[in-house]
């Protein structure tokens, strides 16, 4: 049987008290109603509810899935009576502005809430987490009117949202959509064409779905410079808020998956459904953008979710499963497996990446609260600029890692870990889909060289590394660990500062060579930075410790970043020389 | 729809010719009369077999699964048929001996031919695999009126085999059995217990099933000395051959899996079912590891099979699947997938580790050949020492590889790959089972400690370097991409030896220190040795080259050398370090 979950409360509050910044974010006008003890309390609320209702349909979710019958979408039972109490309890409004009946808390706070609702139950969070993303997208580029008639429904979680980009020959590639959007009279569009992959694209969990839709007007520009984005209620919304007739999109079929099954992914048929023009034509990729970067954080988020699962469903197995004398002789009988050197190494290595990939994000969503309301422009923009380098970073690292950590967890379970009734095996399916959908791995490579590292010639990037050693000059009067620690360090900066400059020179005269190394780019640049926020976790963990602090849990604090700077971290020296020395043998291999 | 499936044929004779020591093993006396023309000739025969009859079977096999109803296994539609064309073209009788009916070929010939048939479909070869097990342990300890009396129609695959060794409470830890055999009057036993994990352990493909069986006899030792060895027929078996009545063993129900979801895994329950002891009582775990060494080393084979078939489909993909313009700006248009330089890094990938484990295994295979026939009693023991070495390695590396390598496989697949109708998804599920039956990859990690390195002090470890050694010396003469894979070569030998050095300084003094480095020892000495072997692949082929024989295959396998020293190789560093510098860290980790 699945083990129960347990949301990982005490090592958020940790994080978003020492690593985001939230001396900066408490302080801030819109947030200097919110302490440390409301955050408490507010997420161990969340913790309660998804322990309670949502992460025991987990497991059945995933084996019953949703099915698609006579054009509707049955999901598994329990999660129409479980996504109610959601919207009654008021989840989905938390990181939403108060002018819209949001409760306005800060992302540092709604990404601890977003990781905990997936983690208890991804199939069931990514409803709410595609909601979240019209949000975005309305109260980013939305008309007055849109935003009237559209968002308070969205922000308690009454109505829901989906993004329906891809098509069946345009995946990464949007310049080759295809879907049709005719401007009528009345100065709305017909929409015509088929949208796949589209996540809660149909279900009658929520009262209405709201649509957004990329398409082209006949007279667009080819390219992603002719795509505009338009908003498509399944239900048209009448002038006194009531719902009226159905609008002409209709579901298909949903597709048969290998994880988050319980999640229907449908084939939308929009046959000259009305749709809203949102912002301007043909700037619908740039809006479509600031969504996707929201949602590819979230993603992140995800994977850290999953590692979080499936390190507490080995753990106890571990814990419980008896096996073996140890190999020290230090007992005659079998004993719990977790005793055994390389069961500590897997589950080590697990918790090591999960807490990791949470610290790195805490990190990114203080910077992301202070681009939003920093006292200054010039605060706002560097808090901006630091936020969109950690997106890829969060999103491509941590979901690599879900893939690694959950596969590890499979492992632990032996032989019961391949039996689908044990639970261990889902984390393993439903991670999968994490470092593919919402841009792969290789994409967000290409856009933390492109977009991060090359377009303000490498300024950021060597910011963020001088930052980092200030940590390690913090380090270096400390224990022969901290020493450790700080000299790792020390060598993974070195190691991304020698590729920074690599990319920086490669690019503009080898694009070939200089992307052959991007996913190896970032995988050195996310565990460096995982590092980075262990091992500041680990100075604010000593500090605790002197002050006698929760000792159990701050002496963890210090073992964990041990750990990951000592067999984590010691990749970066390969990394880099799989860029710096590898792209020929690359680009001549045998494929 | 899966891409079909063609047996890597070219590269099994390359490894064959180059890599076995075929020079000795085609001049032993019992193999004198088998050239490579025959051996491409049955190679090439049994591919077109796979690619036509069985292959077709694998995602349909995996979507029916096999499954239990009133006391029967129901296998999926067209198992049954095919299974009969196996056993009519005598491919089960391969690799045994011609005295029983088989055809005497060379392990390095099964070797591949196991390969070519798990890349069709694992869930098929299952059954042949087990049958081949069971031929092994009765040809090793079998009384003659046992082997007279079974092992032709398992030689035929008339009837087929299975090993019974877990139970609920006795996975890894063998010495936990309780199944209990009380030996009657007349000499034969009653087997009494539930053993579960038996692959077709249950099925109607073949006439009778032979089951072994580890049990223990009431007064026998506690422990692993005290379990003893059992065939227990399905059917009784008259003296005249004919089958008689069934024995009281019987099928309870078959697990819900992961994956190889066509192959049934049986939970038996043995309720005093007659059974006849193999050897001698109390012995029968040595035997058990006999044939566990066969299997492990077949279970390796599995990965580089799924390793094969998940790159073959990843490839045919990314040819046709047409997304997204150049990064050098060569094309205006969108281009296959297969030319974006992260897309060619991932099949690099696959296929070098793929190409890797298939060249480390066939090396294997001509040590064992070489342990049965040398011509002398010395150099058959160098031989075993050498065979026994290289088992862990082909099981636990090659198994860790096809895991990652089936990952990658859905990854470039994209969105399409997290579809079940694709086919990728399959290969990421079946493959999950590798690295943890007949032994979990930790397991596989304290054999090549414990019974490879400590046992001879090491000796076997460092003949192998010096070998390696070897190797390096005549690559330095070549070109500067020779002599930069001598180089990585150098660099991860000596990574190697130092890690033996450490091992067997500190396994004696610090055990838990010593084994928290296990699963790293194993996965830097794989490595090292599938680059062994490609290197040496790549010397042969520059021979080839200078001789004018089929570029495209010779130039592609020198390719592959160079991707895998300078992408995989060097990884051997980061394993050291966490081995000599990371117990500490790993030992006091937070779990």
């Amino acid at each position: 049987m699945p083990v129960t979950f347990e949301a990982p409360i005490k090592d958020m509050l940790f994080n978003i008290e020492h690593l985001s910044g939230w001396d900066k974010i408490g302080q801030m006008a819109n947030y200097a109603s919110v302490d440390l003890d409301d955050v408490n309390a507010v997420l161990s609320e969340l913790g309660r509810f998804c322990t309670e209702e949502v992460a025991p349909l987990n497991a059945p979710g995933d084996h019953a899935s949703s099915k698609f019958e006579n054009g509707q979408v049955i999901m598994p039972d329990g999660f129409d009576a479980a996504y109610k109490k959601f919207v009654e309890m008021q989840w989905q409004s938390l990181p939403h502005p108060e002018e819209f009946g949001g409760q306005g808390l800060p992302r540092v706070v709604g990404a601890a809430a977003t990781e905990i609702l997936n983690a208890a139950n991804m199939s069931f969070a990514l409803c709410p987490l595609l909601t979240d993303g019209a949000i975005e997208a309305l109260l980013t580029v939305g008309s007055d009117e849109i935003k009237n008639t559209y968002l308070a429904n969205l922000v308690t979680g009454k109505w829901t949202g989906t993004m329906n980009l891809t098509e069946p020959q345009a995946g990464s590639d949007l310049a080759m959509l295809r879907s049709k959007a005719e401007r009528a009279q009345d100065g709305t569009y017909r929409i015509t064409g088929t949208k796949i992959f589209i996540t809660y694209g149909e279900h009658d969990m929520s009262e209405n779905t709201i649509h957004l839709v990329l398409a082209r007007t006949p007279d667009a520009p080819k390219g992603v410079k002719g795509i505009s984005l338009f908003l498509v209620p399944k239900h048209f919304v009448n002038g006194d808020g009531t719902l009226g007739a159905r609008n002409d999109v209709r579901c298909q079929s949903i597709e048969h998956k290998l994880g988050i099954k319980a999640s229907p992914t449908a084939v939308l048929e929009f046959d000259g459904a009305t749709g809203y023009l949102i912002g301007e034509e043909n700037a619908g990729l740039n809006y479509m953008f600031k969504m996707m970067n929201a949602a590819r954080y979230t993603v992140g988020l995800q994977g850290v979710a999953i590692g979080e699962r499936a390190h507490q469903q080995a753990r106890v197995f571990a814990s419980e499963r008896v096996q073996s004398r140890p190999v020290d002789g230090s007992s005659r009988d079998a004993v719990a497996i977790i005793n055994h050197p390389d069961v500590r190494r897997l589950l080590a290595r697990m918790r090591a990446v999960t807490e990791g990939g949470r610290a790195m994000a805490a990190f990114a969503a203080g910077w992301q609260d202070l681009a939003h309301y920093a006292p200054t422009a010039e605060d706002c923009a560097e808090a901006t600029l630091i936020g969109e380098f950690m997106t890829p970073l969060v999103k491509g690292y941590c979901t690599e890692m879900a893939v690694e950590t959950a596969s590890a967890g499979v492992q632990i379970h032996g032989g019961m870990g391949f039996i689908e009734e044990t639970g261990a095996a889902q984390h393993y399916r439903d991670a999968r889909i994490l470092p593919i959908y919402e841009g792969t791995t290789a994409i967000q490579a290409n856009d933390l060289i492109g977009r991060k590292t090359l377009r303000d010639g490498g300024a950021t990037a060597r910011k963020l590394a001088a930052m980092i050693a200030e940590t390690e000059q913090a380090l270096a009067s400390g224990s022969v660990h901290f020493q450790d620690m700080a000299k790792r360090l020390t060598a993974a900066r070195e190691d991304f500062l020698s590729v920074v400059d690599y990319m920086l020179e490669t690019a503009p005269k080898d694009p070939n060579a200089a992307f052959a190394g991007g996913v190896p780019y970032l995988m050195l640049t996310g565990s460096l930075f995982a590092a980075w926020q262990l091992v500041r976790s680990a100075l604010a963990a000593q500090d605790a410790l002197a002050r006698g602090e929760d000792p159990e849990f701050m002496t963890a604090k210090i073992a964990t970043a041990r750990f990951y700077t000592s067999h984590v971290l010691i990749e970066t020296g390969a990394h880099r020389d799989r860029i710096l020395l590898g792209a020929d043998s690359l680009l001549d291999a045998a494929l």
